[in-house]
C-alpha cells in the first residue's frame, strides 16, 4: 500500500520533520535495517578476527588492504551512478501511475452520450465499464503479484464477478495467439457502436467522443503492459545494485583498525561514519529498487487491488446508480 | 500565501539584487534563523564543554573525533542528495500548480454553447460552475489544511454558499464507498445533457467541446488527489532529511577546536563557515521541505482559498453577468 | 531586446568562437564587469591594508582567516548549486516564451471560419484580434516594466488604439473584484458567437475550432499570469545569490598572500585565477539573474512591446487585408 | 530480444537482489567479460614485463608514468561524461519505443467506423490494417538489421504476405526519388475514402477519427524514421567511447607496482579495484552503447520481427474476426 | 549533412566500437585537430623558451604560476559547466528537428478531405502543397545560411518554381511590416476555403481536419522562427566557451616541466594527459557549439535543402500523382 505523509509536511517545522523521520511503514530504516544488522555482524567477526590474529601478521595485511580504502571512492563513484540511476527510474515511476487507468473520465463520458434509462440501455453501459476494468484486472494480474494473487486464474476473476461464464468461452475461443487485453476493450466497443446504431447515442461527434475516452483508457493499459515488457535494460541496476553491494563488502576489510597502536579514533569501537553512509547510499539504492518495480509488493507499490475495486465502483455508480441525476437548481448565494 | 518578488529581479542589477536577499516573508533567513540558532547554542554548549575538561582528556577526545569531519562529506553527500531531491521535488511542484483548477477555460466554454438569458438556463450555467468549484473545495478540504480549517464540515461549505441543503442530503445517499469528488461534477454533466436535451446548447460538437472543458478541470482535480495519495516515496526524503541534520550533528563535535595549543583560526570563536554551510544546506532543504507538500502552510505555498473565491467569482461573473455582452463594435485606429 | 547571434555560430570555427565572444550587448561581460571592478577595488584596498600592518599582527591574521580558503569550496558548494538553479530557471524561460501568445494560429482560424467580406463582418473580426490583442496588453502591463512604462493606464492603452473609450467603460462596470485579462477573451467569444447566430460561421465544428484557437491563446496569458503569481520559491534564488556574493566576499581575505616571505606567485600582484573564477561564476549567476524573469529589462529579455505591435499588425493583415486572397492559381514546374 | 526482469524485482529482498545481479542473457557480465579478459592479459603481460627488466629502468620507467595516475581521473572526467551521456540517450531510447507503432488503438478505431460484415468491406478492414503494417516492415527493414535480414528484399516480404505481386509493381511505378514509406499508409487512407464515400462510414466525424489514427501511427513510423536519419551528433559518443577506453588503456600502465620494494598491497597481484573500476565503467559505458541503437541486435534492444507478428496478427483479429462481437449482456454482480 | 552512423552500432561489440571511432565526417577528430595541433605548437613554443632561459629566472617564473595549475580546476569547473550546457543544448536540439516540417501528414490530410481528379481541384491541392513549401523556403533562407546560399533572393526560389511571378508581386503588395511567412500559409487556407465552399470537401469536420494539420505545419515554421529569434541567452554560451579556452590557455604555462632538476615523467616530452584532457573537453564543447544552431553548416546539422526537395516531391505525389489510387484489392494470406 502506498504511504502518505503529506500531512506531516504540510508546514515545515520541527515537529513536523519528526513525524516524517520516525514513520517506520515504507520507511528507509525499514528498508535498511537488516542489511544493515548483517553488515554490521562481518564487521565485527572480521574486526575480531583481526585483533586476533599476531600483531606482525596484521601489519603486514594492513599493507596489503590499506590502498583499497582510499582508491574505493574514485573506482565505485556510487553517488553519480545512484543520483542518476534514481532520476530516470522517478521518472518511469510517474509515467507509470499516470497509466494506472482510473475510470471516472470514460465513465462519465459513456454516462454523457449514452442516454436512457431502460434496463438494456443500463445494461450496456454497466457491461461497458466491467468489460474496462475486466481488462485493467487482466493487464493487472501480468504485471503484478498482487493481482496475480488475488486474481491466479479465470475463474477467480469469474467469481469476483469481472468476467461471466460465457464471456471466457468466448475470451478463449479467439485464436489471436497474443496477450488479449485488447478483447474486452474490443467488446465494450462493439457494445457502444450498437448503442450509436440504435439511436441511444445521439450524434456521430459524441459518439466519436466516448471511443475517445475508452482509447484513452485502453492505451494507458497498453502502456503499463509495454512498460513490463520493455524496463529498463537490465545491465544498468545490475551496474548499480552490484557497485552498492561491492562498496560496502569492501568497507568491511578496507575500513578497520589494523595498526593497534595507532591513535584510537571513534571508529576503533563503532564505524559511526560507514554506517551512516550505509544507511544513506543504502536508503537511496532500496529508494531505486522500490520505484524500479511499481506494481509490485514493498509498502509504497501503488495498489492494484484497491484501484480496481474502486474503479468498478465508481464507474457503476457513475453510469447507473447517480446517471442522469442532479440535484433541483435553486438560486444559488453568490447571485447579487 | 504565495510569495511574488518578480517585480524585484525584473533586471539584473545591484539594487535588486538586495531587494530579493533582505525580504522576510518565505526567505531562507526566515526558515533557517530558528534552527540555526539551536545549533549555535548547542555548538557553544559543546565548545564550553571542551574546553573546560583537562587538557588530556581534550586530546585523547581529539584522537576519537578527528576523523569525523574529515570522511563526513564523504559518508554523506549532502550536494548530490539535495540537488537531485530538489529537481524532482520542483518538478512535482510545477505539475501540481499546473493542475490546480483554473476556472475560465471551463466558464467561457459554457458561456460560449449554453446560450439563452431565460432565468432556468442563467441558473444552469450558474449551477455547473458551482458545481464544478464545489467539487474544488471537496477536494482541497482533503489535501490542503488551510482549505479543511476553512471548511471544517459539509456545512460550512454550505454556509459558504458552494453547496445547498438538498444537494448534502444527495451527495450523502450516494453509496459509493470511495471519495465522490466526481458526484458535483456528475451532475454539472447531467446539466449540461438536459441543456443540451433541451436544444440550449445548439449542436453535438458544442456539447461536446462544453464537455471537454469541464473533464479536463475534473481531470486536474483528480490529479490533484492523485498527486496526494501517492507521494513521493518516504524513504526519499527520509533519507534526505536525515542525512542533513545528522550531517550538522555530527558537525557540532567535528568542527570544534580541540587542541588548544593549535594555532587559531577565526573559527575558533565563531565558526563562520560551517554556519554559511548550515545556511546554505539547510536553506536548500528547506526549499525542497516547502515544495513537498505544496499546499500545505508555508509562506509559498499555493492559496487554494484564494483560488476558490476567485474561481466562484469569475465563473459567475463570465456565465451571468458579462454572458453574452461586447461593446458596440466600432472602426478601430488600425485600419488604414 | 533579445539578442540573436545565430548567425555567428553557423558553424564551428575560430572565427565564429570569436564573434561570440567578443559581444556586448547581452554578454556576460557586460553583466559583470561593473561588479567585478567593485570586487577588485575592494580586493586591492585589503592587499595595501594587509601589506601595511606590521608582519607580527599579519601573521596572527594569517593564522585567523588561512583555515577559510581550504573549506570555502565544501562550505559553498557553488557549482551544483549553480548548474542546478540554472536548469530549473532555464525550464521556465522556455516555457514563458512558448505562452507568451502568438497570435498567427487564432487569426488564421478566425479568417478560415468567418467568411464574408461585408463591412460588419470585417469589423467583427478585426475587433475580435484587437480584442485577444487588448488582453494581452492587460496581461503585460501587470507583469513587465517595459509594457508598464508604455501603458500607464487605461488610456495610454486607449491612444495606442488597443481600446476604445466605452469599451473602458464597459471594462470598468464590471464587479468581478479580481484581474479582469478574460474580460475581453470574453467579449471576443460573444462576438464569435453573434457571428456563428447570424450564419457567418457555417457549421458548429467551425465555430468550435475558432473557439478553440482563442481559447489556447488565452491560456497563454493565463499561463502567463500564472508564472508571476507563482514564482520559484523565493528562499531558492535567495540561497544561490547569497552563496555567490558570500562565497567572492571571503574570497576578498581568504585569497590574499599574507605571508610575504613565502614564494611569490602571480597572485601576489593580480588574483588571476579568482578572476577567472569570478568571470565564470558571476557570469553564470547572471544568466540565471537574467532568466529568472524573463519578461524583465535586461538585454536578453523578452520583448513585451514588438510581440504586442506584430500581433496586432498581423492580425489585422490576417483578418482583413489579406482575407480571402490567393493568387490566380497556375500550373507549378514540379508537375512532369 | 528484451530482457524482462520485473518478477525479479517485484519486492525488495535480498533474494530478489540476488536473482537480479545473477541473470545472463542482457546482464552486465556478458557485456563486460571479454573486455575484461582482454584487458587483463594485456594488464598481465604489462606487469611481467615490467618485472622482468632490471631495477634500474624500471625506476626510470615509474618516474615516467607516475603522473599519469594521479592525473587521469581530473583529465578524463568519466563519471560525468558517461552520467549525463546515458541521461540522453535514455531519452532517445524511451521515445524510439514509444514510436514503435502498436496497431491495436488504429485497428479499434477502424473496427469501430468501418461497419458491415460483406466479405468487400471485410477485405477493405483486413487491407488497411495489412497496409499498416506493410508501412512498418518497410521503415524497420530500413533502420534494424534483424528486419532486414528477415525482409531482404520485397520478395521476401511478399513470401511473408504482407505485400502482394500487383502491389509490388503499384509501389515501384511511384516515382517520387525519397523513401516511400508513405505510400502504403495513402493506399490506406484511399481505400478509407471510399468506404466514406460507400457510406460504409456513416459520418464525417467518424471518417476523421479514422484518419486521426492512422495519421498517429504513420507519424511513429516517420519519427523512426527521422531518429535514424538524425543521431545524436557523431562526435559525442566518440568522445565517451574514446574516454572510456583511453582511461583503461593508461590504468594499464599507471596502476602497476613498479618498485618492487614498497610495501606490497593487494593490487599487487591482482588489480581488484580497476577490475570493479572496469566492470563499473565499462558496463555504464555498456548500457549507453545498447541504447545508442535500441533497435540493433543486443540482448536488449526491441524485438521488431515479434512487433511485426504481434500487430498483423491482433490486428486482423481486431477488424475481421471479433469484429462487432461481443458476449451477450447479463446483469452483472455489482448491481445491488 | 547530418553523420548517419546507427549500423555501426546496432550491436555492441568491439569491431562496431572501432567503426565508430574511426569515422571522419562530423567526427570528434575533425572538429578538434585543428585546435589541437595549434594549441600544441604553442605549447612547443612555451617550452622551448622556457628550457632556453636561465635557470634561476626559470626558477623564479616556476615560483609565480606553480599556483595556477592547482586551483585552475577549482576556478574554472569545466565538468559541470559542459555537462549541463551540453544537456541544455540537446533538448533545444531535438525541439528545434521536431519543428522541421515535414509535409506528409498535412499532404495525406488534404488528400483525404479534398476529393476529386478534376484539373482546378488536382492545380488547387498541388498549389497549397506548394505554398506549405514555400513557406518553409521563406523561414528557411532566414535562419539557415545554407538555404539563404541556395535561395539568395525572391527570383532564386521563382526559379526553384517554389514561387510564380505574379505570386511575388501579392506578397510584395502585402503592407504588413514584419516578416510574412504566414502569408503563403493565408494563401493555402483561402484555397481550401474556396475548395470547401464549391463543395470540393464534403463536410465541416473534414475541412475542419486539413485546417488543423495546415496549422500544425505552419506552428513548427513558427516555432523555428522563435528558436531562432530566442537563442539561449547570449551569456550562457559565453561562459562557456570563454572558460573552455582560457582553461587551456592557462594549462600552455601551468602544464609546463620548469625545474628540469626535477624527475622527468611522460610529460617532459609530450603532455599526453593535457592533450587527453583536450580532446575531451574541446570535443565535448565543439558537441555545444555544433548543436547550438542546429541548422548551420556543420558536418551533422540538419539538410534544409534536402528536406525542402524531399518535401516537395513527396507532397506532389501525395496530393496528385497517388492521388486516390490503391492496388486491386485481393484476399490476403493471414486469412485461415
Amino acid at each position: 500500500m502506498t504511504v502518505s505523509y503529506n500531512l506531516d509536511v504540510s508546514s515545515v517545522s520541527f515537529l513536523n520533520f519528526f513525524k516524517v523521520i520516525f514513520r517506520w511503514r515504507g520507511s528507509v530504516w525499514k528498508s535498511v535495517w537488516s542489511e544493515l544488522l548483517i553488515w554490521l555482524i562481518c564487521y565485527y567477526i572480521v574486526m575480531i578476527s583481526y585483533r586476533n590474529i599476531p600483531e606482525s601478521t596484521r601489519l603486514i595485511i594492513k599493507e596489503y588492504i590499506d590502498p583499497i580504502d582510499d582508491q574505493l571512492d574514485k573506482a565505485v563513484p556510487l553517488t553519480f551512478m545512484l543520483a542518476f540511476f534514481v532520476s530516470i527510474i522517478v521518472d518511469r515511476w510517474k509515467n507509470t501511475f499516470a497509466n494506472m487507468g482510473f475510470i471516472e473520465n470514460t465513465a462519465l463520458s459513456i454516462a454523457s452520450v449514452v442516454r436512457g434509462e431502460e434496463t438494456e440501455v443500463v445494461l450496456a453501459r454497466r457491461t461497458i465499464i466491467r468489460y474496462l476494468v475486466l481488462s485493467q484486472v487482466l493487464v493487472f494480474r501480468d504485471i503484478s503479484l498482487r493481482a496475480r494473487r488475488r486474481f491466479p486464474n479465470l475463474e477467480a476473476i469469474m467469481k469476483s464477478g469481472f468476467i461471466q461464464e460465457h464471456e471466457i468461452v468466448e475470451l478463449e475461443k479467439v485464436s489471436c495467439p497474443y496477450n488479449k487485453y485488447w478483447l474486452p476493450i474490443n467488446w465494450a466497443c462493439s457494445i457502444l457502436h450498437k448503442l450509436f446504431a440504435d439511436g441511444k447515442i445521439s450524434a456521430a461527434p459524441l459518439y466519436n467522443a466516448a471511443w475517445q475516452e475508452i482509447k484513452t483508457y485502453r492505451t494507458n493499459m497498453a502502456n503499463l503492459c509495454n512498460f513490463d515488457w520493455v524496463p529498463i535494460p537490465l545491465a544498468y541496476p545490475q551496474v548499480i545494485f552490484v557497485a552498492v553491494r561491492f562498496y560496502f563488502f569492501m568497507c568491511l576489510f578496507g575500513r578497520q583498525h589494523l595498526d593497534l597502536n595507532e591513535k584510537k579514533s571513534i571508529d576503533y569501537y563503532f564505524p559511526i561514519l560507514t554506517v551512516a553512509q550505509f544507511i544513506v547510499y543504502m536508503g537511496w539504492m532500496k529508494v531505486a529498487e522500490a520505484l524500479l518495480n511499481p506494481l509490485g509488493e514493498d509498502d509504497d507499490d501503488f495498489e492494484c487491488n484497491f484501484l480496481i475495486d474502486k474503479n468498478i465502483a465508481t464507474g457503476m455508480s457513475i453510469v447507473d446508480e447517480t446517471f442522469n441525476k442532479f440535484p433541483e437548481m435553486k438560486k444559488d448565494m453568490f447571485a447579487e
